[in-house]
């Protein structure tokens, strides 16, 4: 006989004169006119139990219950009474007479209320066993599975094949940290753990899989921010014999149906695609956050020649840049909201936070308010007004420094005008799902630090058609394959066309001054394998915490993460990382440095 | 445009008449009365291209191709000439008349020819790549995908959910040596790389998840047999509300679809169950091969009191076994093969083997042959025959000594015997797919090494109903709930229902002598999630590696893995593990120590 026969949360009035047995805990207990109602819960949702005094046993049982024990009760299905149901319940029609009331195990009072919603971070992570019976935390993992499932069956109908590639993997000292697992049997030598399994995947186009994708753990032992954890999962991709554009319609075609058949949003079809350098002239940002309606107006040329410092500085300097952003209406935006604004930008290196008001276009300079305006001519301020399209009772703020720097602080103050109760009145907010492509990313950027140019994606990025020998020759100019899936403002995805030929991918090294036994030492089974008949291929990554993150409108990845890790890389539940024993260490080959003062915070 | 209309290996005669566009690897190249015929591979399998001479461009193009060029060709596609069709093809009915070939990337001479079946392993896994595009590692690989595949389907259906656990977790020095990650962030303090999800899924029960399943990753840095790796693979389920019985009802189930789905294979419904006593009783293992049609006759008692020393000594000793093993028809093997068993059994232990020829059971003492008989007294010599039902031209074989010797040697015997040409030609062994069930296993082996008693299963496995007070005043009789599917001699999967219970798991840390501060120290945080109404759970653990092992009929684990370690725990295709900076070292708190010399072989 089994425990169940049907769930709590699905119980309801097909069921009607029928017995049920039901498993779950206590999740309210009220004793109402000599009657004792039990909400019991289980993962599909609550059912009123009512035990009644004339079933002796079972209301004795039902006294001793408190809440999180774990039940078994049996009993018949009948409706509620006249006033009681409650449609907010699946099984809210109707209530369970119990006839058998069974304590499958007691549980002591739990250290907070499943329901209070102001528990901190690491209370919640202490205690994550209780915190996941939580139903907002059942739900994300639940839509995390189901947006799994979805991509399962959309790429298996296309031919994908889930295929595994190692976790112990080889350290290659390029882009973030390594996770490193020493080896006991090779003593001196260390496994990495994979921060992707791109060169894999590649290799298993090679070896004609055709079609390769993989739901898989990396690591990256870099410093945590909000957003991130030292281990995440990738919804990895390749295929061979597609080209750029078929690779990206067979992915926005997941995106899509992944929206659609987990929460019944249709999003756009086709996505829009985006360059990379409109991107960064429009919005500053390779993610631009296409729900808000603001641009920029790229006002460098307008401001080499103006006695305002800031401006032609900027204007005049290598790599300077000048924009403007309109925001329509902000003429009545109070002082103190810019002055916000203000030290907002600052965060990413804003000296200040130009702006006009435009009060009456028709006034010419006499229309403007603002301190700088005295400072620019009537030449420039024409062109402000005539570039920017502003309109009477709106405001410009104005962005000038180094381009990134430009681009970080007034794409960010875009970003944050448009989601302000401001922009939300003003209509600068769209409360959509704005997915887009942006494509045509530049091969290389360079490196001040080093003084050389790095990848912008990674080493196996192929160029643009006919790009091939501007990777030597002008390398700031070269065009890649890259494209990357943005929503929002968040980079769902990225990935690019590789580079099939042995003779192309050794160029790229000799771009990025990674000579012959450098990459050979590093690379050197990948370049083995592009000699046999390496068909051309590419592919894609998705971040899926990020995804479901944004499906859920959680507010934190750890809340889309069963056991996630703090931003200090600890699990505050099982209390991992931890010492361990000097002769696991010694079987290592391994031994602890000095231990130096650690303040842990 | 695409480049590829169709798969090469799945042109057939439904597309006759139709221009199609195929991309794929030259297979091999035939120059056949001035037309070249290029059979073309890709994932699919092989189509035959001709070029002939008078398309001119096209007929140059394929003289310089060589075997592994990765090409792109158009044509047409028409029906095989009369006598030319290849009914061992799908695309065997037709050709494809080329119209225009595109070497899509050159290949050097590749250091093997992929037919070629008798390559060393160092070979095949240090060009894996090429070794993975020979057909039976392409089937391999495609046959593990759809075993994973209906795996998820049959969990899905049956309201199982995929939860992603920790690969980042706490060291516990039980069981196998864990694989160490040294936290950057925590100077001092490792992570442990996970040798199973147990305790986290068992967390997911108590949090409501109700039903859990994961294909994930698992390490043990064990040393390497044949079948192992340091990274394995397993399919790892548990369930809240299951009986023992529901349980193995519900993964049997599984295992049918999985081979009905892939295989086409019915396996039996039910699976037989035995219990754990019943098989090293019969078979001398927990995991019988039960194709072999060969049983332990026990006979400690009946040797207890004969002369020949060996029998009577093994019978009277502690823990002491004496068995017989009768082979039908065995009184014809040569005594060649008889030898060669005698050192077989040596590496188990075993100091000898003795067998009784029975050549007529009419005639008593005087119808057996072998030097042992005159050292039995007839009673025993009677019993013998009775017990084991020996028939005239039967043999019998006899292990004697500590039970594990006898159970290891004889029954290791017994698979060898029965899949012997002599077994095979005796009708000792069945060529079918025999799963079975192995249940109520003991809770405590006893382990001599460390004068204690150690869990046979894992601590958090359930005692029998009744059996709890056992686990404290009689140890070796207590039995648990802990089950193994068992198919052809290799455990498939194992699991149990768990301890859901506080008190209960603390019993049995009493039992294992594990202090109450250690118990908190190791396993603190199931203990505590027990306490919260932890419902009744159980569930089980497969090994996908093995599982698809046995259904390629592959050799090695290794040949399911696309990229796998050798017995050495190296990478060959990457050089994996490898040094690494000391830089690295240094921010991981770590330094290496003074190098033993190693021979590495």
């Amino acid at each position: 006989m089994s425990m169940r026969t049907n769930y709590c949360g699905l119980t309801n009035e097909e069921l009607l004169g029928q017995t049920v047995s039901l498993c779950g805990w206590v999740h309210r207990r009220r004793d109402h006119g000599g009657v004792i109602f039990i909400d019991l819960r289980d993962r599909e949702g609550l059912v009123q139990i009512v035990c009644n005094p004339d079933a002796v046993e079972v209301f004795k049982a039902a006294e001793s219950v408190r809440n999180e024990f774990c039940l078994r009760v049996t009993g018949v299905v009948r409706p509620r009474p006249d006033g009681t149901v409650n449609n907010n319940l699946k099984s809210g029609k109707i209530e369970v007479v119990c006839d058998m009331l069974e304590v499958l195990n007691a549980s002591v009072t739990p250290p907070f209320q499943l329901d209070d919603d102001n528990l901190s971070e690491t209370t919640r992570l202490t205690h994550r066993v209780l915190d996941l019976r939580r139903p907002q935390m059942q739900n994300n993992l639940r839509l995390r599975y189901k947006v799994t499932m979805e991509v399962r069956k959309f790429l298996d109908a296309n031919g994908f094949i889930d295929i595994e590639t190692p976790m112990l993997t080889k350290s290659t000292p390029e882009g973030a940290r390594d996770y490193l697992v020493p080896s006991r049997v090779n003593a001196g030598e260390f496994f990495a753990l994979p921060q992707s399994p791109q060169l894999f995947k590649q290799l298993l186009m090679v070896a004609n899989f055709d079609r390769y994708y993989q739901i898989t753990k990396c690591f990256r032992d870099e410093d945590l921010r909000a957003d991130r954890q030292p281990e995440f999962t990738q919804i990895d991709c390749e295929t061979s014999f597609m080209s750029e554009q078929e690779i990206r319609d067979m992915f926005e075609n997941m995106m899509r149906l992944i929206f659609k058949n987990t929460l019944d949003i249709d999003l756009p079809n086709p996505f829009p695609v985006m360059d990379y350098f409109e991107a960064m002239g429009l919005y500053g940002s390779d993610k631009p956050d296409m729900r808000v309606k603001l641009q920029f107006t790229d006002l460098t040329e307008v401001m080499k020649d103006v006695d305002f410092k800031v401006f032609s500085g900027a204007a005049n300097m290598p790599n300077g840049r000048v924009v403007g952003m309109r925001v329509p209406g902000g003429a009545n935006m109070p002082r103190s909201e810019i002055d916000a604004y203000t030290q907002f930008v600052a965060i990413y290196g804003a000296k200040g936070l130009a702006y006009i008001k435009v009060n009456e276009v028709a006034k010419g300079r006499d229309g403007l308010q603002s301190p700088i305006v005295k400072n620019l001519h009537d030449a420039a301020l024409t062109q402000i007004l005539a570039l920017t399209g502003a309109q009477d009772g709106d405001l410009i703020f104005f962005g000038a420094d180094k381009a990134k720097i430009v681009n970080d602080a007034i794409g960010a103050l875009r970003v944050k005008v448009g989601h302000s109760e401001f922009g939300k009145n003003n209509g600068l907010f769209e409360n959509v799902w704005k997915p887009l492509w942006v494509i045509d990313f530049p091969m290389f950027e360079y490196d001040e630090a080093n003084d050389r140019w790095s990848a912008t994606h990674h080493p196996f990025t192929a160029p643009k058609d006919g790009h091939e020998d501007l990777m030597e020759s002008d390398p700031g100019n070269c065009i890649s394959k890259a494209y990357d899936m943005v929503l929002n403002g968040w980079e769902l995805g990225g990935g690019s066309v590789r580079i099939h030929r042995a003779d192309v991918q050794s160029k790229v090294f000799r771009a990025l001054k990674i000579d012959a036994e450098e990459a050979q030492l590093k690379f050197g089974f990948l370049l083995d394998a592009l000699q046999y008949g390496a068909p051309p291929h590419g592919g894609l990554a998705f971040g899926l915490d990020r995804i479901v993150t944004m499906m859920t409108g959680a507010e934190s990845i750890r809340d889309v993460i069963a056991f996630p890790k703090t931003q200090r890389a600890q699990c505050l539940l099982t209390q991992a990382p931890s010492a361990v024993d000097e002769k696991q260490l010694r079987e290592l080959h391994i031994r602890l440095r000095a231990v130096e003062p650690v303040i842990k915070g």
